[in-house]
C-alpha cells in the first residue's frame, strides 16, 4: 500500500515579512534583519513544523525605493549555511543568478552548502529580473530575456556537469597504498556553449544529494519551457484556482514532453496567509498592515510594473482599466507581473489605493485572510484539484506570521493526513520525493545477459 | 602604561594537515574533510587557545595530482560561516580571487560573513597563481601577472567602495514615519576602471568591522607593492630569520611610503611545527611524515615549480645545483617559489629525496621540529627581532597538530606575556589592533572654529 500523496510546504523568508509594510508593524522585528540568530530561529520554527525547506529570493543590486523598504540584501547561500548549522533536516533553498554569476563559482557555493548541510541544498535558478544589476557588473545594459534564458540553459548544463564530474566512488582513501582518489573517476567536462566555456573537472566530490535540487520560478514562456526541462520544484504566483490549474497542467505536460516523470517536478504556488481565530479578525489584521503602507512607495513599485508614470492618479479614484491593458514594449518578465495586475484591475475594478493594498501583500502572490481551518481548506482544495503539489508559504510578517502558521495550520493539515508529522528522510530530495540523480559520467557496466 | 606588544596567531586550516602526506598518517582524519563538524571542532580548538583567526587557502580549480593529494575544495566563505556559528570570537579569513570573481558578488559574500559573525571576517586577496583556473572561466589563458595585479587593484578599490557605500547611520528605522533608510546616506560608487565597472550602491549596510580585514600573501614585487598599499595583514613564507627580517622591513617601509601607520599591517610568516616532548621525538615525528610521502607526487609538484621535466633524476643523488639557478621564463609567482627552492638547494645541497622531504612539510613554508619550549623560543626570537608580528600556524596534521600547539606552546607564550590569555575585543580588527575604517562616503561636518 502506498502512502497518500503529501503536501510540500516551503517557508519563503523575507526579512521583515512579505507584506511591504511589515517592518512598520509591531509584530515584526525589522531591527534584527542583519542578525543571524533571527534567521536561525525562523529555521528552527520551520523545522519544528516539519516543513520541507526555507527559501530566500535574491538579486545582485540594491532594491528600489530603499527609503520605505526594509530588505536585507544578505547573500542567501551564506545565510542558509548559518541556518544549516542550527537545524538537522530542513531543506535550504537559495536564489542565484545565471546572468551575473560564473558557473564554477556558483557550483562551488551550492556544492559546499550541500556538503555542510548533509544534503539539504536547493538552487532557485533565476536569470535576474531587474535591470539594475547590469551596471553592477560592468554591462551597459541588462541582457535581453531570450539571451538570459539561452545563457541560463548553458549555465545549468555546465553546473550540473561540474557537480557530476566526480563519480560517487572517486575517493579511494587508501592510506596504505598512498592513493587518495581515482583520477579515472574524475572527469573534465569540456563544456563549450555560445555563452560559456568550462573545462572542469570540479574541485570537490559529489554531494550527499548528488547535486542540489533545481528550483525555478519564471512564469514567462521561456521560463516555463526551462522549468519543464530542468526544474524539480517550481515557485509560482496565482491569484485564482483556475489559473493555477492551467499552469499546473501546462508544466506537467512540458515535463512529460521532455521524457520526465511529472511527479518529479513539484509545483508550489505562493500563499501569504493572514491568520486569526475568526475570519473577521484575520481581515482586520490584513487591514492593519495595508493601512501601514506608504502610498508613494507602492505607486513607485507599480510604475515599475506598468512601465509608465502614474503620478497623476488620485488614490481614491478607480484605476483606469486601459492603463493596464497595453503590455506592448515590456519584457516577458515584466509582462507576467503586468498580467497579474491587469487581471486584478479588470476583475475587481479597485481604487488606486485598493490596488496598492492588493499588491502590498506579497508582490502579486495570493494573499488569503482567514481562520486556520480556512487556510487549511484552501490549501487542501488547490492540492486536491490539480493546482498545486504544495505551497510556498509567504508569511506577511516574520517571525510571528510563520509561527502562527506552524502552530495552527500545520496541525490541521497533519490531522487530515496531508502533511508529515515526522521527517521520513534527511535530504531535501527525500522531502520532495525526488530521486538522487546518478552522475552523467558514471560508467555503466555491460548489460548482464 | 601601554600593554606590551602582543603576538598575532592565526591557524591556517588545510584539510588533512599541511604536510603533503598528512592524510596517510594515523594521527590525521582524512575521512572527515567533507564533514562540517571537523572544521567546527578545529575552530573551537583555535578559539579555546585565544588565537586571532583561522584561515583557508583557495583556488577555483581542481588541485594537481589528486591521486595522491587529499584536499577538500570546499568553498571557504561558506565553510567559515559554519565555523562562525560554532564560535564567538575567532577571526575567520577566507582566500578569494580577484581574477575569477566579480566584485559585487564577492563583496556580498564577505559582507554577509562579517554580518553573520559579528565582525570577524577577513579576506585574503589573491590573483590566483594556478593557470588551471582560466579554463574553468572560459579564458584561453591565465591573464599575466601584471594584468592580474592591475585588475586586483581595481577590484579592491571597487569592493571597498561598495562596502563603504552605506554610511554607518544610513538605516533610520523610523516605523512611525515609515522611513526605513536615508537614501542620501547610500551612495552609488560609479567605479570605472580599465578592467572593471561597478555602479553600486551595495545592497546591504556596512558591517560590524566597517569592512572585513584585508589580508594578502603575494611575495612578488607587484605583490609587495600591493600589500604596502592595501594589506592589513600579510601571510608570508621564509625559511630563515634574515630573509624574514628583510621582508618585514621592506613591507613596513612600503606602508609608510603610502602614508600608512606601519603598525596597521601585521606580518605573519608561516611556521609548520612538529612538536614532541623531546627534540629527538619531534624530529622522529617529522621523519615519520616524510617517509609517507609519495616521491612520484613530490616530483610532479617540483616540476611545476621548476617548469621543466625532472623525471631523469635519481632520488638518492644530490640535486644538480644548476637545475634551480635559471628563473628565466617563469612568472613572478612561480619565481618566488623557485627562489625558495633554489635557496634550499644552494645552502643545503640535498639529495632529490631530501629536497622533496624539505618541501613536503608546508609547500615552501618553514618547518620546525622541536619541544614546545623550542617552538615558543623561535616564535619569540622572530617576534622580537623585527621578523614577524605573529605567525601563521600551519600544523603538519589536523586536528592533532593544532591541539598540541594550543595545549603546549600557547601556554608558554602566555606565560611569557607575549600572547593574550583572554580576548580583549570581539572583532578580528580588535584582535589585530586595527582601527575600524570610516566610510569613504561619510559626510564630514564643517570644521568647528
Amino acid at each position: 500500500m502506498s502512502s497518500p500523496r503529501q503536501l510540500n510546504l516551503n517557508a519563503f523568508i523575507y526579512p521583515g515579512g512579505h507584506h511591504e509594510a511589515a517592518w512598520r508593524h509591531p509584530d515584526s522585528q525589522p531591527g534584527r534583519i542583519y542578525d543571524v540568530a533571527y534567521y536561525q530561529e525562523i529555521g528552527r520554527t520551520a523545522e519544528a513544523a516539519k516543513l520541507d525547506a526555507v527559501f530566500f529570493a535574491d538579486g545582485p543590486a540594491l532594491r528600489t525605493n530603499v527609503e520605505h523598504n526594509a530588505g536585507s540584501g544578505l547573500e542567501p547561500i551564506t545565510l542558509l549555511t548559518a541556518i544549516a548549522t542550527a537545524t538537522t533536516h530542513l531543506g535550504l533553498i537559495a536564489t542565484a543568478s545565471t546572468t551575473y554569476y560564473e558557473p564554477y563559482n556558483l557550483a562551488r557555493l551550492f556544492s559546499t552548502l550541500d556538503h555542510i548541510s548533509g544534503g539539504r541544498a536547493g538552487w532557485n535558478i533565476v536569470t535576474t529580473g531587474t535591470d539594475l544589476a547590469a551596471a553592477n557588473f560592468g554591462l551597459a545594459e541588462h541582457p535581453s530575456h531570450a539571451e538570459r534564458y539561452a545563457r541560463a540553459r548553458e549555465f545549468v548544463d555546465a553546473v550540473v556537469a561540474l557537480w557530476d564530474s566526480w563519480e560517487d566512488d572517486a575517493i579511494v582513501l587508501d592510506q596504505a597504498a598512498g592513493i587518495y582518489a581515482d583520477p579515472d573517476k574524475i572527469h573534465p567536462i569540456d563544456f563549450v556553449g555560445e555563452y560559456l566555456k568550462v573545462r572542469g573537472p570540479f574541485n570537490a566530490p559529489r554531494t550527499p544529494q548528488g547535486y542540489p535540487v533545481l528550483v525555478q520560478a519564471g512564469a514567462s514562456n521561456d521560463g516555463r519551457a526551462f522549468a519543464g526541462k530542468y526544474a524539480e520544484a517550481i515557485f509560482t504566483a496565482h491569484q485564482r484556482l483556475e489559473d493555477a490549474q492551467a499552469f499546473y497542467s501546462d508544466i506537467k505536460a512540458k515535463a512529460r514532453q521532455f521524457g520526465r516523470d511529472a511527479d518529479h517536478i513539484k509545483i508550489l504556488p505562493g500563499i501569504s496567509p493572514f491568520i486569526a481565530d475568526t475570519e473577521a479578525g484575520a481581515k482586520k489584521l490584513e487591514r492593519e498592515f495595508n493601512e501601514l503602507t506608504v502610498p508613494e512607495y507602492g505607486l513607485k513599485q507599480l510604475e515599475g510594473i506598468a512601465g509608465k508614470s502614474l503620478r497623476h492618479l488620485a488614490l481614491d479614484e478607480p484605476v483606469p482599466v486601459e492603463l493596464f491593458s497595453d503590455a506592448g514594449d515590456v519584457t516577458d518578465n515584466a509582462r507576467s507581473r503586468l498580467q497579474v495586475v491587469a487581471g486584478i484591475v479588470q476583475r475587481e475594478r479597485p481604487t488606486v489605493r485598493g490596488l496598492l493594498h492588493r499588491l502590498a501583500g506579497a508582490r502579486g502572490h495570493r494573499v488569503f485572510a482567514g481562520t486556520p481551518e480556512q487556510v487549511a481548506d484552501t490549501i487542501e482544495e488547490w492540492f486536491r484539484s490539480g493546482a498545486a503539489d504544495g505551497f510556498n508559504i509567504m508569511p506577511p510578517y516574520y517571525p510571528g506570521g510563520l509561527e502562527v502558521f506552524a502552530e495552527t495550520v500545520v496541525p490541521i493539515l497533519q490531522q487530515r493526513g496531508l502533511f508529515r508529522t515526522e521527517y521520513t528522510g534527511t535530504t531535501l530530495r527525500d522531502h520532495f520525493g525526488l530521486p538522487r540523480p546518478e552522475s552523467q559520467f558514471a560508467r555503466r557496466p555491460a548489460l548482464a545477459q
